[in-house]
């Protein structure tokens, strides 16, 4: 790898250094970026990267930065689709592996653009962590419930790992973690602590009252004050989607219930800055 | 106006009561709605509403939940554009006011499509809120520079108005909180709280300390615990954009430069949840 090659150096390195071997890509049917086709489709898309999906094994990153933080995170790339008309050098991360340049005509079918501001990349899909292991080794939690929209799952997983939050667990209707908007949101912050499945809810907290594990569910209607409740030795803060929140079910089935003061007739606030407040609260 | 047909009551009340009378819109220079033209500039859209700017006085609100906040809050409404093709019933809250209805030739020249999934609305600006008077007669502010990305504005706006910062204070570089896409983001709650400009930071900030108001800069770069810093009795939390944050003159100018600890190599939040830990941290 050419050395001084960094982020910070492209501007002034362009041409200084061999860029990564291209592969020109120049119809849609092409075998080899199959994996990129069909991006635009949010929910479609996220069931055939799951178990039992035509694309099964992979996930989607986009952008050089939440590249380069996936290969920090020791994720295996599969290969980089860039437009053929990119210049600006690609992050030393990516060198020796499979770089495809796609030109205008089959851009426009992946993107709906002829154009790509952002390279997109193929990895491995790890294998899902098991999630006794995570909860015998951890003890900060987050637990979601029907999280769908990417943006607020990515945003959560960036607080998260920043505030202290050892490990996520995702209810089986919440959306995928590892699903490009969700890591982009991040900032690629997703791939810096881990994330499990647990079982439907509220039946699946008992999986986690059984580890020791104190659940707390975050809503507008929790009867405390999130700073009237000192921090548990292992606590797993529940959170709902945004607008519906927590259902009723899961809100009676965790042991504290928890409210953020609101002021000024304000009803609740957006589900990744409550996340923020007590994840901040409960940060060792 | 009629009873019983708030937004609770609309799906089943359809075709109960009297609807307010809409009046047709098919050609898009049509100098009635003129106002309603070039909304998708965001750009040159918050400098003409601006002082000097040729729609100044006026801001758009858009969706039924933001327009009947801002008419809770004592906004006055000039104006409702809707699609032809709307069926759902308005708010009870714009009954009495111009309702114009456009069709779809109109809609796409305003919006780029020939629909209109949420009414669009026009609103008189208000005079700005003195700054004197805010500094006065609060004791906890925000102070925003270079903040203009609308939807990280209005999701601030949110965060201050429910978690009890009393005002909201603006450098000269930050956008409009009364754009559409700030209104929105903040759910209509920018309506909830006071916001006024402030000169040119760090010159700025003299004025605040003048009132014995303590500057609290929140960066990655803070030297104190946000923590280990007890609630001055008159504060403001200092806020930059996302990504370069506040500049180093306004940091170096403030008071107390605060951080929030970060995990697992994550270099920060966005700057809306930071904003969101911070307020609640000063919030009384």
């Amino acid at each position: 790898m050419p050395v001084g090659l960094g982020r910070l150096g492209h501007v002034s390195l362009i041409g200084a250094y061999p860029e990564p071997v291209r592969t020109p890509i120049t119809n849609a049917d092409d075998p080899r970026i199959e994996v990129y086709l069909g991006l635009r489709d949010q929910v479609a898309r996220q069931q055939r990267e799951q178990p039992g999906g035509d694309m099964a094994g992979f996930f989607i990153a986009e952008g050089d930065l939440v590249i380069e933080r996936a290969l920090e995170h020791g994720f295996t790339l599969d290969s980089v689709l860039i437009g053929e008309r990119r210049t600006k050098p690609l992050p030393d991360a990516v060198d020796g592996h499979t770089i495809y340049a796609a030109n205008d005509e089959v851009l426009t079918e992946i993107t709906g653009r002829p154009a790509l501001r952002d390279p997109i990349a193929c990895f491995i899909r790890p294998e899902p962590t098991p999630l006794d292991k995570l909860l015998t080794s951890n003890s900060t939690f987050a637990v979601l419930e029907n999280v769908n929209n990417p943006n607020n799952l990515g945003v959560i997983m960036r607080n998260a790992a920043g505030l202290g939050v050892d490990a996520v667990l995702l209810d089986p209707t919440c959306g995928d973690p590892l699903y490009r908007r969700a890591i982009r949101s991040s900032m690629g912050q997703v791939f810096a602590l881990p994330h499990a499945r647990i079982p439907t809810l509220p039946a699946g907290l008992d999986t986690l009252h059984g580890h020791g594990i104190e659940t707390v569910a975050l809503s507008p209607a929790g009867t405390t004050n999130l700073r009237d409740l000192a921090r548990p030795s292992k606590v797993a803060i529940l959170l709902g989607a945004e607008g519906p929140g927590l259902t009723d079910a899961t809100m009676a089935a965790a042991i504290h219930q928890v409210r953020i003061p609101m002021h000024k007739g304000v009803d609740s606030l957006n589900v990744a800055n409550a996340a923020a407040i007590a994840f901040h609260h409960f940060a060792s």
